[in-house]
């Protein structure tokens, strides 16, 4: 099981924490903790291995109390996968890597569906084998009808991540506001070097020699949220915006395909307008 | 010897100089090419081996002609070291680089000073061996007293390029305008990330994962003159604003060096408020 | 169209081609040169356009003599894109990516087949499309025979690339030797660091802190092919010899597609038992 | 203080621990944890506060009991820097990066000593301030009496960490055994790929793509002890074996300082022939 757990700090938490699940018969296999002296805030992170005598609901019923006196954040997973939709446009280079890794294991989730504002036809080179796929088209009229058909989908699925893979919609501050901390977007951008639409072109009309992209939790404010995975490479003079488009590709999917992953994991824990990530 | 130019591109740019170098007996050891086609632009380096018969200066002149033909911007640059002004602060870690990397003959040219507003004993750290220091107070009622003398003591030693090593002072625009592509600064950003003052502040508060720095010539606007080098390197959670400054020293110091390096090597040609930059 | 040469080093190779190109009414786009200093040849890769009114054909015919005059190993090529089969095995994580590239368009290519020991349906996560596949089967009594197969099959679809995208046999010396300079192979290795079989687990033995992977050209002895493109990625003492395979996943696929991008834009160059770059 | 312990893994360990030190009313700010499967070990670093009114000493009384119990390997450290001896040679620039690193305390230690086998007017660029030098220079006739010299200074000034920085001897068996785990060296090489004399001479000979250097514990075999640091950078066809050392120099450096700096932060821990590293 994973145990994360953010909280006021003060002396004693690990111990608490360690005692418990010795206490259970638990064995902890990997841990790492973390606290943040500007906020007096402490980020702890456990894989352990619970006995089989145990059920993982009698450990989350047992752990409820310490967590409620050290006023704790908290989450406590077994084996179960994460349930994630997955919103994309026609640039499905995103979807295409996310769903390359799903099938050969590297992501464990269940994906609820795919999602795109434009006919399936129109993702062309991308195998969705069985996965359902909805096409919400957006009525120009009335953004907020697609947004209302998308959350109910949302929650009728039980899906617990959405991945914005190049979703290429600007959400409402509603919209975002409700999947706030469990909506990962992928900015096609070295935040925050080039905000805004194209930024490729604004990297290629400044000149630049590294490009990046940016993974990041979705907020009211786009290009604002907790950021969870940045990458870079490196250009030249000879790079037109199109080379840009083509490199950024690469670290697009690279990025999004971490910081999912890292999700996946409980990996990722908020720490205000940032995130902690115990990486391995 | 090493030719560098920049004309409106045609047809028989590159036959005409290689002809004309192979007429004069000339032997072509390394050569780079670009057309730039968004501005219509051809950019040119060769490096070649003229006729000890041939001073440099004849190659000079003969090449006047041609040059005015295609109307190049050129340079024709032969044994003769660069001469260099450093231009330090208390922060001396991109000195102590810079000349580390001058004494083992990384860096071909002669420094003809370190100039700091800052006495001599502010920079305890690195060895100056007999380079003639200048400490060059600023009096904050009469700012532009010690640009003058400055651009005097630049004048009088025949310095072709100065070097801004986390200098710390703004500079008017007239003295920036004056040093226009001759003068190199680190600025202590991945630009355009972070502009201002103390960007290892604003990348903690933003909460980034990866930070980085830029070397640029320097225009009347600090933070705006043409790229030449950028570098970057990941961070943490963990990271103070202190490591960040720490871990961006490394980056700053690589960074100023390789652009200067590239500079002195006739590798950064200017092509409006960018650069194309011949790397080896 | 696109002119790679090269040939002994001397004086005039560049005014010759370029004045040769001038007087044919093109126009050098891009243009790079080298000269090896150690075996004493000289390098070129010039990109350019020709009037509508002259053929490749004639173009090559016209450039004959020249290339004769300087004994250059040539190659002159137009728009058409370059015929190439990948071969394959279960893992099909290169195969996927470079299906991928090539259904965007970053990789201008014809896929004349795909080949496999294996049966398609092995290839489980991989939509082949319409492209012909061949399952050729390895009898263990007669190896060669298989090769045999594949090499009619490289001729009958003229072939001019083959791709080992993990192919995972051992090539005997007469098969690899008639691909030379033809037949691009990824090493799951950081060569000439980990040779030989299962390198991410000696890896992981060793104790290194960082992988990597190699794409080559195939030569008789498998791991001393000319290297064409190497990266790496840092790893930790968390990594298992399983993290470290999938961690390989993406580096291989990497440098095996930026390899064989490199090649089909003819910016690779054979020098002896190394390559000549140049890169983009 | 910080505590580092290595043990056989069992259930009860991080309890044990953390429990300890809350009863001690010590407040953990840092902790990581990892259990290596492959060999059954579990290995912890810890970094906490004691109470003022708590020696250093009496902590690591009120220790040892438990770490028996658990047959830990251990160390527990307060405020004191470790003391350090740097070995030289006439490649000075890791000697140079590190002084410049302490003396803008990036580097927490008490230099006990500069050494060389030249004298100190070979080591030109270098400001060793107030630092005692020692010229041992190499008798060929019985090598073995410098290195006894050596031993004897180092134990003289009580040296707990040899720094090897490009010390370009060969060391007996017996020597290095005697600095087993407090003795880091720089291999200018990305181990294990070119083992051996003139590593930058093979990987130009090879035609590599990437270099690399690694920094390691001295062991009986120089090119085979425990892998603390390593890092890379590329390179091209363009760069001559001179072009390489210059390079590697900036990689030599960077990866010496961070493995020094890792050493001296208590966060390398000894895991058979390899290591564990608790980065920042």
């Amino acid at each position: 099981m994973i145990l994360t757990l953010s909280c006021p700090d003060r002396p004693g938490i690990v111990a608490a924490v360690s005692g418990f699940l010795s206490d259970c018969g638990c064995n902890i296999t990997d841990a790492q903790q973390f606290g943040d002296r500007s906020t007096g805030t402490f980020f702890m992170r456990v894989v352990f291995e619970r006995p089989e005598t145990l059920a993982d609901e009698a450990v989350r019923a047992a752990f409820a109390p310490l967590a409620e006196r050290f006023a704790m954040d908290w989450t406590l997973r077994g084996d179960e996968r994460r349930r994630v939709m997955i919103l994309t446009s026609r640039f499905d280079h995103c979807l295409a890597d996310l769903l390359y890794r799903w099938r050969v294991d590297e992501l464990p989730m269940t994906i609820t569906g795919i999602v795109s504002n434009h006919p399936r036809d129109q993702i062309g080179h991308v195998d969705l084998g069985e996965l359902p796929f909805h096409h919400l088209p957006i009525d120009v009229a009335d953004k907020a009808a697609q947004e209302r058909t998308l959350l109910r989908l949302i929650e009728d699925t039980g899906t617990e991540l959405v991945v914005l893979a190049r979703y290429m919609q600007i959400l409402s501050d509603d919209f975002a506001g409700r999947l706030a901390g469990r909506c990962i977007n992928i900015h096609h951008s070295f935040l925050p070097g080039f905000k805004g639409a194209k930024p490729y072109h604004q990297a290629h009309a400044r000149g630049v020699k590294v490009i990046g992209a940016t993974a990041h939790y979705v907020t009211a404010d786009l290009d604002e949220g907790p950021i969870i995975q940045q990458d870079v490479e490196p250009i030249s003079h000879r790079d037109t915006p199109d080379d840009l488009i083509r490199k950024g590709r690469d670290i697009e999917r690279r990025v999004l395909a971490r910081a999912v992953g890292h999700h996946l994991e409980d990996r990722v824990l908020l720490n205000g307008s940032k995130t902690v990530v115990f990486a391995d």
